[in-house]
């Protein structure tokens, strides 16, 4: 295990002053002695860096954090990771495995040596890195734990953005707004869908974006009207419609916008299915406000479709929770989702993505969206840009 | 559940004929039988694509695969997915759920509609998309079956590409060369990581490529010396090193390159770490062949680390597995990894990537990699670019 390697004096660069990350564990340790717990261990790379900092894109690489109930945090990274702690994050204890070495022996080790072995922790069961096979074996190790879920309590944090937070995401909403505006130039007969994506890239990235939580998503013609298509060197034609979605990113932090466009003159139902989506955009946007429930909001853009008839083409959520963001995408909606029934009521400091989209399955689409602030009064839309179809 | 939607007839454009997906499907069923399984129930992407060639970029939506030993596959989909289903496999049956349903419970009764309530049934418990939480209550929903692991199953057949699947790996090492050269006229004083970045991933994107498992890793100056650092604008300076790490995609299928640059002359000590890991890459693409451990490989890269003294600044495995890819990474190394002691035998038809790089931490990083297929002989390096320090 760790050999020593020093590092000479680097610039930390994490991307918040260590108050926003103080705060955060400040709040975790009050929830885990509220439930009893003595330590919260994670193992979802956005808990993490919401905990810490540290942030890294080899995002399956095994990873964990232990967060005593008091005292200070410890992580457990591949060596190689190690470094990436000390450039975004002010924790002082890492401990490290080599690549032919057991991380999970790690883990354990690390939380005997903080005195857990047999004590209360609330395990992150819901994390994605953590699959039911390394669960089982990590049980195994620490028999002596006693494991309550404790997905809940990162998650619920995250649920309200802080003004730091909020900053970051007008950030990357400038970003967004330059990719946008150079997908849309792009698309005309003759250019293919990745003509339109390596525009928007490459504009998104010249304004400072970081890697993409999910490089820009551009689907044409019959393969719009195929939900969650992207780019596939398709070339365009005169009628297609072009669906767009991307987001910047500045210090993780996404401001995701979708647009369609149109090539040549829209037909009655492209016409159609453009202004049933800004209306049903429109409507949901009024209904974002404190003490809304999620819920409502959903409703109040599903009707729009429901009356006009149109349900079927529709026949999804109308937003998800939107914050800082890894591959493979930038949807929180396992935080909060704007869908049918949900009683989650919204907070001045929640950020959603809106978008909703119309399909003329296998033939069309249109959409559009924005990224919403909920504010103290209502709301605020973070992303600046002209909402109406695109005609190129 | 399950509304019928109506799709005009469409083109199927999976990655592979149907051949290919059925020889596939036949091993599987073949494995099952062996092991005394009724079923495998899959839950990673990877799965869901590799047997089915259903694929998404909304990576984390849960989804699931039954694949009975005898008889015709299952799809369990949100509903929005499912057409995806229609554009890129044969799968007849697909099962969805809608936003506001239980994706559990959907499965659930996928299992039992076919017969499997009280059989035995391998899940794949390592999954990344199976979380413990998960599993756990998928576990109660199907308390008649007796579950064993099946993660394996899947994951051996992966390790070895068939000829159709290599050809798909040379068509993306083309987009891979036509990214890092333009990476690397990027490079220069004045210019920032950001610049480097857009202009390697539009010439990807450009040359064909589908949207990224991992956007393009750019990295300069001391950031270069923090490893896993990717492009966060940096402006590159005289005398710095870049590190630049990019794959075309094809079909899903990648072929990654590494390669270092240096702006003016290098330093001895950046000279004499491009000739360790040039000598590194020789020797370890020199290790390559039918027979051949893992951990045999790892050691003939490695050993001209530990005589030179540098191990400290390599200390990482020498290569891992590499085939198709989806976000988060391109690397197969669960599948295998060319790591110290490792007794994986090596076959034809397996590929890997070996990026030995060595960093002076903090400071500065030089690395060079390949895209290695094993033949019957020996080896052939898929991959064709300048295999040197590009001085700038």
């Amino acid at each position: 295990m760790a050999m020593a390697v020093t590092l000479p004096p680097i610039t930390r660069t994490p991307v918040f002053p260590r108050e926003e990350f103080e705060a955060r564990l400040e709040r975790v340790r009050a929830a885990l002695s509220e439930r009893g717990e003595d330590a919260l261990l994670a193992f979802a790379p956005e808990t993490l860096f919401y905990l810490t900092g540290y942030q890294t894109f080899a995002g399956r690489t095994y990873a964990a954090l232990l967060v005593p109930s008091r005292g200070a945090p410890v992580l457990v990274l591949r060596f190689l990771e190690s470094f990436l702690a000390a450039l975004y994050s002010e924790v002082a204890e890492v401990m490290t495995y080599d690549d032919h070495e057991d991380p999970l022996e790690v883990t354990a080790a690390a939380v005997q040596a903080r005195g857990f072995g047999r004590a209360r922790v609330a395990f992150e069961e819901g994390a994605p890195g953590l699959s039911a096979a390394v669960r089982r074996r990590l049980g195994r190790l620490l028999d002596g734990v006693t494991a309550n879920d404790g997905t809940a309590i990162v998650e619920r944090l995250r649920r309200v953005k802080s003004p730091r937070e909020v900053d970051h995401m007008r950030r990357a909403a400038r970003m967004t707004e330059a990719g946008m505006r150079a997908g849309l130039e792009a698309c005309r007969p003759g250019a293919t869908e990745n003509d339109v994506a390596a525009a928007a890239m490459a504009a998104l990235v010249r304004a400072g974006s970081e890697y993409f939580p999910c490089d820009p998503i551009i689907t044409s013609g019959y393969r719009a009207g195929i939900p969650h298509t992207s780019f596939e060197r398709r070339r365009l034609e005169p009628g297609d419609t072009v669906l767009l979605e991307m987001t910047g990113v500045y210090g993780r932090y996404v401001a995701p916008l979708m647009r369609a466009a149109v090539l040549g003159e829209p037909s009655p139902t492209v016409r159609r299915m453009a202004d049933l989506c800004l209306e049903g955009l429109q409507r949901a946007i009024r209904a974002v406000r404190p003490g809304a429930t999620a819920g409502e909001v959903d409703d109040a853009c599903r009707r729009v479709m429901e009356e006009a008839g149109v349900y079927q083409q529709f026949r999804k959520r109308t937003g998800y929770s939107v914050g800082f963001a890894f591959p493979p995408n930038w949807n929180e909606g396992h935080l909060i989702s704007l869908r049918r029934d949900d009683p989650t009521v919204l907070e001045p400091g929640m950020v959603f993505h809106m978008p909703p989209a119309l399909r003329d399955y296998g033939v069309s689409c249109v959409g559009f969206s924005e990224t919403v602030l909920v504010t103290a009064q209502g709301c605020e839309v973070l992303t600046h840009f002209p909402r109406e179809l695109a005609v190129r």
